[in-house]
């Protein structure tokens, strides 16, 4: 069977520009080495309706959703309102929660204020993510992971709940490099794409038109195949090689 | 009227990992700069029935589309392919595309080979967006922009294309930076946003538990409230400030 998710990532400061998304990268690279095959990201706005249909038409395509962002303690983090509503779940102060914060805040002499136990407002029925950063826990409702954007807490948050996902087929990869133009070894390529189609080629030309590079990837879940295609890779990139 | 976007990522190499998505944050940096609104970002696979509902579905909702990425000589490279299809349109060869790219060839002492004559098939109908930097060019179908995945491509594509763009009304924007702990701040802050709904005010910690930091970012069309938000979000950063 083949385990497939999505991400969405919720905040303004993605699609202002403000901030680079890393989080992506992050997850795809955690994802690819599980075998769980990433088939979609989506960004979109602090805004609830956006969320709510986006959580939804992944959380159905999908086996696993990861959200990042939006669920700490000020006025425009409203991830987990979003959740709620859209698995038409009750947002509480979940008791578990509450009581690791307050054990974490307690250690610190810090108080509990209204904007800290925001942070334990979870759906009901989701099971909390551990933060073992700051605290305030992510959580999981349905298939769907929702975690912080603050990237050190997502990875944090990501690690511990990896060990529960179910494993795909690994894929395994290859990647042959060398001094090529991708206008000229794109025929060669396209034939032996043809020939092993259960090896997905990528042809990723790094730009210095001074010093032309391109890396072919190829991958696979099949490694006899996978090594074969590669053997044709090679003797076509020594082939067109410019060095 | 309000202007809108969304982005759409074409690249298998972004889902799997292996390339860190660095064109959201310059065409959506270009985008707030000219008071265009971008709500929404997708990253897809190379895989044609995503591509085509993707871009279907983004093209009906918002003012523009701007893609990256399957535009290059190689078989992985299926975006043309895909717009045509999306927008029921046949593929053929460009002609003008085409001798763009023969005048870039013949100029390098370079062939027009069947790989390279791949990048001048272009959906009928569409017009060619410019590449200063390697000739083979994008194109604009109905109200989306198809550009390279190679940044330095993509961008000298987008700044070609960026003056034939509707302007928005002009967003700006102010930052108040601060040693704050967003748990204390969020209740004030979360006043501030009551007072001021035609301002957009976003907080983001910057990690770093030793010396936290938070930066609330101000946006709005509306210059005066604007300033006057910004005037009551920097009191309230003074009085909780920690340095």
């Amino acid at each position: 069977m083949s385990v497939t998710a999505a991400i969405l990532i919720i905040g303004n400061e993605i699609l202002s520009g403000r901030t680079q998304d890393v989080n992506t990268q992050f997850i795809a690279e955690r994802l690819s080495a599980r075998g769980i095959k990433l088939r979609e990201v989506r960004v979109v706005p602090d805004d609830e309706a956006a969320v709510v249909a986006a959580v939804r038409a992944l959380a159905s395509a999908y086996t696993y959703v990861f959200t990042t962002g939006g669920i700490g303690p000020t006025h425009d983090d409203i991830t987990a309102a979003c959740m709620a509503k859209a698995f038409d779940a009750k947002l509480e102060i979940n008791a578990e929660a509450k009581a690791l914060m307050q054990a974490y805040y307690d250690a610190k002499g810090a108080e509990m204020t209204e904007g800290r136990l925001r942070m334990a407002r979870i759906p009901q029925g989701a099971a909390l993510i551990e933060n073992s950063v700051s605290a305030a826990p992510g959580f999981k409702i349905k298939n769907v992971y929702v975690m912080a954007g603050i990237p050190d807490i997502m990875q944090a948050m990501f690690l511990s709940l990896e060990p529960e996902l179910a494993k795909g087929k690994p894929v395994l990869s290859r990647t042959v490099g060398g001094r090529l133009l991708e206008s000229e070894i794109a025929d060669a390529l396209g034939d032996i794409q043809d020939r092993y189609p259960d090896v997905e080629i990528g042809s990723y030309p790094a730009m210095g038109r001074a010093n032309p590079h391109v890396n072919i990837v190829l991958r696979s879940t099949d490694g006899e195949k996978l090594a074969a295609a590669t053997e044709l890779v090679i003797a076509m990139a020594k082939k067109f090689d410019k060095s």
